[in-house]
């Protein structure tokens, strides 16, 4: 079983992806943290406490994480895309459990000490955990195994701006010093992100199946691809933080190339692109494993017969 | 015939942009203006003045134009590409003909004047005489027929930096207010200009053709080919300019796209990305035609059939 750490901003797709991740025996999820992100930090902690809750996974720890970007102010949040609450609006019953006390970061530290070498970090929000950890504690970038970021668009346009991600541009600077810190990243960006698709059939499938986890997926997921459609995509919509997942499961759903990433924070027209030195001649040696090409079919596949 | 200014700073491609127009009647070139570059205005001026006479067409006037960017300082010139002397180091005759003492933005701006709707400017030096222009006379942008920019880079690597083109990193602010002006626009970038190739069996065969100005643009070229192959392109040579007076002959060598096309002038890690919005629902209006696609044995057949 592959140790996984999973910081989330829950978020549709974060659920999503907590659901594909609870239900795959490959994972051992040492724990989930949470960031802003779609959301606040504390709408965050609680739906990752509310949804784990609905897939009967509460024995699973929950650190609260950061409330804000290192440097900026907080971004208003995604309520286009995510609803009110973060999940498409769907009410579900407040947590009976609760988060832990210990940060997010310092969980993270305390994990790749533990088992060093073994831990792999899937990042879906805001690298800013992540980067407070690196911070604090050089050595994780040789404790941990790997970082996954669902992050960044590193050949294809951004969905922030015309060429900016999310989460990337949810704090610009602690993605640039996770890139600039040498710990062993794979991304997982818009470029395959933007290649998988869940259709609204196969919300009638999770309808018909009936159970309260498959009919609540359904209703949040109808509200994302009704946003999407708001902006265009009448065809589903994206998977963008259950891939990062599926990497972690089976590297083999894609296709890698390594690349030196940088990340501007100049705060200008290109703010939060994630920028590839993709010269014949390179002038800078590769920090990252860039994803190019996704097996949609393959990952699609495996997502919907784990997801619940 | 179409009536063209052709804005250079002349560089071993440039000369090459100006054989090829020289020799095609379907162009009227109404002059020639100068700029600085691939090296100092004073040299583009010089070196424009000696290939048109090598060409036999020291009747086309010169007027020099700016000799630094609007707001920055003058960056390096290319002795790397373009030798010490701009011209690969070859010796010509010093020029016997003189520039003409009229600025080149005021050249433009009279010759638009004078035949407003018809007048083509071919740029393949920075921007700064057509940014110039435009602040002087804001009709330019109604008045010119269309501006041709040899620059950019839009969808794949720079050349001067990972993500930043020369003639645009040569004065990243005219280029943005050129991009913003209204001006009719064609990007013939790095997008295209790097799917052509001159290689040295066609040096060969000029050489064999013996003339003062093929064995002179020969040596040029090897010049500019062996600076190629130092930074991993064996192959031979783009032809970046020519493909700019290519385009002005014949559009249907390029297939372009409508774009919305920004200029970062941050002067971070984006500077001078010309940056487009690609997403599916862009966000702002198309303001450039840019080329994609090139019919490579197309263009170079006519190029090669014309330069002497």
């Amino acid at each position: 079983m592959k140790k996984v750490l999973i910081d989330v901003d829950t978020g549709i797709d974060d659920a999503l992806a907590l659901s594909y991740a609870v239900h795959s025996p490959e994972l051992e999820i040492l724990g989930v943290t949470t960031t802003f992100g779609n959301i606040t930090v504390e709408e965050a902690t609680r739906n990752t406490l509310q949804i784990l809750e609905l897939l009967g996974a509460s024995q699973i720890p929950v650190f609260p994480g950061a409330s804000r970007p290192l440097f900026r102010e907080l971004k208003e949040k995604a309520k286009l895309f995510h609803g009110e609450n973060g999940l498409g609006n769907i009410q579900l019953p407040p947590p009976r459990t609760a988060a832990r006390r210990e940060k997010a970061s310092v969980y993270m530290i305390e994990q790749a000490r533990l088992h060093p070498g073994e831990v792999t970090i899937i990042t879906v929000g805001s690298l800013t955990n992540l980067a407070t950890a690196i911070m604090a504690e050089p050595e994780m970038t040789k404790l941990v195994k790997r970082v996954i970021i669902m992050g960044g668009a590193v050949t294809v346009p951004g969905n922030r701006t015309p060429v900016a991600e999310a989460n990337i541009c949810a704090d610009p600077e602690a993605a640039d010093l996770v890139f600039r810190s040498g710990i062993p990243i794979t991304v997982v960006g818009l470029d395959v992100t933007m290649q998988t698709l869940l259709t609204r059939e196969h919300l009638e499938t999770w309808r018909e199946l009936g159970t309260d986890v498959s009919r609540s997926f359904a209703e949040m997921c109808q509200f994302y691809m009704d946003a999407y459609a708001k902006v265009g995509n009448v065809r589903g919509c994206g998977l963008h933080d259950p891939l990062a997942v599926g990497v972690a499961i089976d590297p083999s759903f894609v296709r890698t190339s390594p690349m030196y990433i940088a990340v501007d924070t100049s705060g200008g027209l290109s703010d939060a692109r994630t920028i590839a030195d993709r010269r014949s001649q390179p002038e800078f040696p590769p920090n990252a494993d860039v994803c190019l090409e996704v097996d949609h079919a393959k990952f699609l596949a495996h997502f919907l017969q784990r997801v619940f």
